[in-house]
């Protein structure tokens, strides 16, 4: 297959996720970066494409986006890549899709739930690709629950706990970090800071591996050091199938590195993944000993997780990355073949609206003194 | 110190937790079981006297307390271990409180908090011990972990995350075993079996170790297969001291076998400890490497842990329980001394009467549309 | 069953092991400790008695073994448990044996293999039980473990690793303790401090569990801070049946606690277990996921473990040790009954020969500059 | 910087290790694949760089390095990548140093001792750089493990056990697969199989943490199903310092994937790594708790390790991988601009030498009957 072009949006000098984008695209050596608008100062998106070895770089996404389009169709940039703070999500995204590119696009989407289902009407009809990077769908051992579920291995579904701890927020003096700074203010990150950041990545991981929908819920957030957004939140959830679970965010739970962790009970057996110790599943049974699913092994393919090493090698974040980038790539390459593109399990324009439904509903609930608020399910506007 | 002399109410044959009760009184050499009422059964009864080589057995507890009374001050037992089912606890401690012996009584306390209350009552009229068998907080980490809270060596907290997964009541055929049977049962179980049963021990873990009182909360239970009480729920919780938390508990989690596990987020360190694994502690920071303190290490003795093995010799649940007798046989020993009986952590009659709180605030929350729900501080009734 | 009546030499006030076999013995409610001769001081044996409760305290083991016989025989004591520092192990079960009573004795048996030799004999002609606490057998999953291997889930052993890694010898200060100053001292301990005290547990328990013989050895072990006797080495194995090992014991691995662990790996399967986390048995396969075993949980009950507790309710060292006390009690009384004593697993005089035929050999093969060194087989003498 | 181009020998379709070589190169993107000998077989060569969108491809290694020192010098490929069976590394690197290129090559360095002496020979005349991938040398908390002994934190080093357990080779079938058949065949591989392939990585790993050399040692290795090669082994290890140790690996134990475990125990600490949790580093003290060090942490960057990740967002082999091809980069680079190439922990010709006198000191003391030998010391050949 030929390298899929890919220009960035944002992932300037000391921008993390810009880099850990590009080191994701770079693992497969399937996609190629040709360009790039990394950051709204011009100097720096100078810089850094030469510290990249490009020379396209861009002053503007405007500007990059005009003159990409206007190079031959084999030269110019296919897909675009989002890294930049929230706030440019929806703006970025809906000008490349209108431009004719597809976008890959980090999360959450956009700022509010009313401008992501504008984005999905605008999608539908580019007939663009449009991609989210919820990075944990990316783990095979992700894909393998995923895979175990549906096939009914659990059983029916009873209860789901999900929980995202991290500490880097816990300190007053988080703020002055650059990471934090754009996090925490409401006009860079819209009406979240836990939730939108992390809380909506444990609540598309339910969703993703049960396939299943997030119907009502109940929330208790918290903000420390008198912050104008949640650093820290509990949520009582009920599921569309009817599966009870809770799920718990927090980036101000000291010591805490990046926990991520779900457990799926059903009726039959029961399934626990830990994101910091990714390369392993354990499926408990009710009458036999547990067993841990290892990545790479044969019993791990069979259900269909990508691995690039052999048992025992561990992979990590950037891999999963990288298989969101890759199947991106191919869902790419499919469509310049004119094949229909098939539906891998890339988290879409769907769970992107999902996404924003759920951080809005949370926040509602939270300052709410009723208990259960429903989830509105895929209100896409047809503007 | 002569031995403290035992009575027992149930502990029948077939009982599972009456052997255990046993078991911990035993370990240490330290008491000795005299006599029992072990079944409403006479014959049972006397069949597990003889059993456990003991000449004094009685046909009923009514029986135990009338005769023992009426032995010689040196020969009758000192106390009663209360190990029925839950609807007979009130009577049994009350009884038994009256008739002038200590109580020491398996969880929950009675039915209602309305008995709870008045048993509070009456305890304090008689000057007889009470305690309540919160095996949990017999273990050494644990203790170590409210040694470290009440240090401040968390800082204030922030974040209480307790969970108590088991999958014993998942199947529906569980209910024909003899200890399902009751649980399930509003008329022997009172209003609740999983909050009643483990739920209540979770709680308890979290205001034993925080020192803090659970102050409002909202939940949501369920039951499986038709069943009257719950066998599953998750609980949003606010402390009295203004942390948040969240509570799960579980009898249909496939697999789980015995899964006590808390979280302490405070302001400046953490800690984490599973029940299943209860000789560790993890200890987590905002700038260095986490720990582990271990059982019996000096670092652990430090902070008041009971062990009685050295170090990577591991001690588990019939130890904690045996701690809990040690020190009730000490308070006992105490006052046959007229010394002042201190406040050894054990829980007590207060203890009892937030157990029994907490139960009907969280069945009462679960049923409601309402969000929050205060639990009643302390409402002990004297009557 | 009517408890079976222990007397103890060894475990006057201090004694760490001493206290442990009390607690071992009172679990249960099997065993009644009726007498001691708890140490070499009279008033020390005598206070000690007088802590325990018990009247019959004696100056020596001599003359508890003169008096005891004049009892009446539903009164004496049936077993002597022996907990004194190894150089007094011979003598004593020599003594007690030929009195008539049989012995529990804690490991080594003796200070040689000579000793050990000769006290076989002893033992057979005595007609009288004998066993060794060899405590580490007595946990639940090992003897699951060996269960799997006799029934050739496993398939044939090709490998055993074993280590045994303690730290509290690592500072050149630890001989002023007690527990040290015996240890390292070749008059009270024999020929080997590290291999005497915890080698030679994990040779058993690779035996053990593989039911299988180690045959030819090569060592290599040292000694820090200028001791006379060893605190460290290494063992390569070869067993009888064709299997190769490796073993390795320290008392100076600083941090270690009493991390004791093996893996046997077949040509079917392998298994992997801890005591300090000994209620699990990992279990893994050529072609499919690992499992884990956990105690308790009807898995383990079906390979014969003796628990106490219902799954994930943690048992420990105590535990393993009163299955074995356990297990000679049950040994006893069928003596008593006149029925013959079928072999439950307890170490008895044969694991006593072959433990002291080990450390000779490891020493020996220590101090040699040729590679293997053959394990003496059962060389009883029949003196 | 600007990019380092690679040629690569070796890696054709199907080649395990030729696909993981490529990721690691393309991680960071400072690297560029510019042309390969990617198989014997011309065609396969071919078809590989079509497939990775080179148009350098050649017929023969001899051809590559020919046709490239013919290319501008700011053209042509600047350091070799060979990823060959073993039988071919010496002779390739031997040409392509002799041709003016670097290498970075794959281990074992050589087939031979004498091999790899000579080669030593080579690469100082050549002023080149040289290489070799000792992977398991790129993990960040390898590095930090390194640092900490090299700074004194475990005080002198007392005892090494080292393990590198695999399975994949357990069964007789095994050497049906393409991976297995040359390291099974002494013409391809050499003396050894397990040793050479994984038995070297172990001896590095230690050599490499404690900055110690292996002095003499004591070997057992076997092989199965009548193989020609030794598929596991245990070796008896004395450093030069005075340590000592043990060594384990085994291509035979079932149900491992790639267990690579060090433990090295000082005076003062001791520390404990397993390169399938590579993130975590314990850290064990005498008198305080034990420690764990996660990569990405703040503790961890100040000991050296690389990382490009935020904790707790796993990295694995991939990327320690990518860590030795980012090295390697960096010294080429340096020798671009004539600066001296400092010593990066990269190992280099005379880990490769060092590797190759493991490897047959420990064949040789295998089929010995005295029980030490020594390792010989760096001979390199001055022919």
């Amino acid at each position: 297959m030929q390298k899929v072009r890919m220009g960035m949006m944002g992932g300037g000098p000391d921008a993390f996720i810009g880099a850990v984008h590009r080191m994701a695209a770079n693992l497969d050596g399937k996609i190629e970066l040709v360009c790039g608008a990394f950051s709204s100062r011009p100097d720096a998106s100078q810089q850094m494409a030469q510290q990249l070895g490009l020379n396209r770089s861009y002053d503007s996404y405007q500007q990059m986006l005009e003159q990409e389009a206007s190079l031959p169709a084999d030269q110019r940039m296919e897909f675009v890549s989002i890294v930049t703070p929230n706030y440019l999500h929806f703006e970025m995204s809906k000008a490349a899709l209108e431009a004719g590119f597809h976008v890959l696009c980090d999360k959450p989407a956009t700022l509010t739930l009313d401008e992501a289902s504008q984005l999905a009407a605008i999608q539908k009809r580019s007939g663009r690709l449009y991609a989210l990077t919820h990075t944990y769908t990316g783990y095979p051992m992700v894909v393998a629950a995923r895979e175990l579920v549906a096939r009914g291995e659990l059983g029916r579904i009873r209860k789901v706990v999900v929980e995202y701890h991290q500490g880097w927020l816990a300190d007053s003096g988080a703020e002055s970090g650059k990471q934090a700074a754009w996090r925490l203010d409401p006009a860079r990150a819209g009406i979240s800071c836990c939730m939108a950041d992390i809380g909506v990545h444990a609540a598309n991981l339910a969703e993703f591996i049960c396939n299943d929908a997030i119907d009502q819920l109940s929330a208790d957030l918290s903000a420390s050091h008198g912050r104008l957004l949640d650093d820290d939140g509990v949520v009582m959830l009920r599921f569309a199938s009817g599966a009870r679970g809770m799920l718990s965010a927090s980036q101000i739970a000291v010591g805490e590195e990046n926990n991520l962790r779900i457990r799926v009970y059903g009726e039959k057996a029961s399934l626990d993944w830990s994101q910091e110790e990714p390369n392993s599943l354990k499926l408990m049974h009710a009458d036999k000993p547990f067993e841990v699913l290892r990545s790479a092994t044969p019993a791990a393919a069979e259900l269909g997780g990508i691995t690039r090493t052999p048992p025992g090698h561990p992979e990590g974040y950037l891999e999963a990355f990288a298989n969101l980038y890759r199947q991106f790539a191919e869902q790419v390459d499919r469509q310049r073949q004119q094949q229909t593109t098939d539906s891998n399990p890339l988290p879409g324009i769907d769970a992107a609206v999902r996404g924003m439904a759920f951080i809005e509903t949370v926040v509602a609930a939270s300052a709410s003194t009723q208990k259960w608020h429903k989830v509105p399910a895929q209100p896409v506007k047809e503007s």
